[in-house]
């Protein structure tokens, strides 16, 4: 079973540095999980994943389930063995792909019917459903199936969804049964306070080893989504991981951190670097861009990634600009090893809650958006 | 300067086995080079190479003058800097992708004046600017401009190419003052034998450090080519590397070892890679075949690429019928291995010149094509 330690605090704060066991072995906290939403991290080895510093990562439920389907992935073991990363493994529940990629056929209190993105058939999906599918995953960590509305979504329709995911919560907790995978709930309810402090209350009820908090990073602003945070996180057990699903920019995760968020996933590191956007701690690079073009430099003089150790600025342009799969290849590594090394600076400086001299080395960390090329619209920033 | 020797000799027969030293270090021959067509070989860092056992690469001069241009290559210190690949480099002239590429235009005793197949402005290659683009890449073997006919060629075409070859091949020696690059002369011919002894011939006269044969693997059948190999490769001197150019298949690369030849380059281990198709020992595989669906098996039993190492063909289906770009990847990554324990068991029995064992371990040598999904047209088995 999962066990979670905290282990240092920021002083005066809420930040908290921790460890999570899981059966796969540990992983530091706060902890970014890079997205592999088909059983792969886009265009990069499990060992490649591991040595850009990441302990966890994410796999999603909707995707595996359509494609090649968890009885499958069963058969081979379990996912860790499936795609060969024998470390701590997250299934995201579907919930957001479900209502976000599908097109949906109908929403009752039993579960979704929807269309596949892929061929159009049609699938169901209940709390139960969901349960067996990520059984079958075997992940460390699974989640409770979650109604995710739009991020506009008023009052009442962000109620309503507050609603029927707690009935899902409540089942998803008794349905799953197996020890050695720890079940989180999702906090609902939108940008409204009151309805994500109900839900974190009732989830807490329910006793979850660890609790998400979904449905930010939908469209809000990056001031609703840290007035959410600020809210909602200290109402939730300081015992226990708080996962913030599908944030963000480096300027995102700090917040998130200061307000007590343990661990984050997002595609930003693997979508943006396939894009030719280099995450740096001065800023973004769109590495397109003709002033690369004599640039002997690597992407950050003292990153010590597999891409800035070999290659330049010039020579990654050069491969964007002739479609070679190296580049996103190239960009994707540094980006992922960026994100490790930024946590781990986290890391380094919660227990002081220095955040000038993280901004001071991070000035992306205040950057109000990821200032790239191909702008990533909020919906799209989840995997 | 290039310097070669050959270590040992098949008893009774032609194969042998040697060393090219390079301005920048050894490779063994037989050598196999993977294809880096524009300074990248496609997904695959330059270690990633390096581990595959290969030792010389091959980069093409007609991709790299239309981009980025050999003038920026040359501010990066050369095409090893540029692509941080530390080994031998081979730089292919051009002639062939002019002729099969791009639009031509007007082909005179000059040069050739074409569109190019990126942008369609006109460019024009002449042996002196080949040269010119060439000592700018800075490769270690550099190879002549050469008319490289189409493969159903008549004798009087065929012998026009040679003619302009023989002259161009003049030009580039007269032209080439550097000494850190070999510079390599072509033999064409099509499959006439005479017109391929009658330009040997005149070759050897010119004096070059090495000596390919070009417009093979153009569409001739096997027979033809091994015909072709059998008349002109021992007319080449013996002290020279011979390299035959855009071949290939593991039969091919055999018969034309035992005609004896040194060097190979193919686009088959990276482009069939990329077609989910991949070499074995006993024949290729269409890894999105339904059959790989449950199978835990590695690609190859006895394999210790990284792919073997750690996924199961069962995985590398699903990448490719998911489409993730790390399925590409794991299958070139593979090859690329195959393809350097291929040219290694080739060398350990070019001693004892015993081909019967050589084909009990690897039964493709045998097979008459590569037997994959997208047969490669032999056109396009050439970078």
């Amino acid at each position: 079973m999962l066990r979670f330690e905290v282990s240092a605090c920021e002083p005066g704060g809420r930040a908290r540095c921790g460890m999570l066991h899981t059966a796969h072995g540990p992983a530091r906290t706060p902890a970014f999980m890079p997205v592999g939403t088909q059983a792969a991290v886009k265009g990069i080895q499990a060992d490649q994943v591991r040595a850009s510093g990441a302990e966890v990562v994410l796999a999603n439920t909707y995707h595996l389930h359509l494609r090649p389907g968890a009885e499958l992935i069963a058969e081979f073991g379990g996912l860790h063995r499936f795609m060969a990363w024998d470390g701590p493994i997250l299934t995201d529940s579907g919930g957001y792909q479900v209502f976000s990629l599908a097109e949906l056929n109908r929403v009752t209190d039993e579960g979704v019917t929807f269309r596949s993105h892929v061929d159009g058939r049609e699938v169901r999906l209940t709390p139960a459903s969901v349960i067996e599918i990520q059984n079958r995953l075997g992940a460390d960590i699974i989640m409770a199936f979650d109604e995710c509305p739009p991020g506009d979504a008023d009052h009442a329709r962000a109620a309503g969804a507050v609603e029927r995911t707690l009935r899902w919560a409540e089942q998803c907790r008794r349905l799953h049964q197996r020890d050695d995978q720890a079940l989180f709930g999702i906090v609902q309810g939108g940008t409204y306070e009151e309805l994500r402090l109900m839900c974190a209350e009732r989830l807490i009820e329910l006793d979850f080893p660890g609790y998400a908090v979904g449905g930010l990073s939908v469209g809000e602003t990056h001031a609703e989504m840290v007035r959410v945070l600020e809210a909602v996180v200290p109402a939730l057990p300081a015992d226990r991981p708080r996962y913030l699903m599908g944030v963000g920019t480096p300027r995102d995760i700090l917040a998130a951190v200061r307000s007590g968020i343990d661990m984050f996933d997002c595609v930003l590191p693997t979508r943006n670097g396939r894009n030719a956007c280099a995450f740096t701690a001065t800023g973004t690079m769109k590495l397109r861009n003709e002033q690369f073009r004599r640039s002997e430099e690597p992407l950050e003089a003292d990153c010590t990634c597999p891409t800035c150790l070999r290659y330049s600025r010039g020579y990654l342009r050069h491969l964007f600009i002739v479609r070679e799969m190296l580049g996103p290849i190239l960009l994707t590594i540094h980006n992922l090893w960026f994100f490790q090394r930024f946590m781990a600076r986290l890391r380094d400086l919660i227990p002081t809650g220095d955040w000038a001299t993280m901004l001071g080395e991070f000035p992306i960390a205040a950057a109000p958006d990821a200032g790239c090329d191909n702008p990533v619209s909020p919906k799209r920033t989840r995997r």
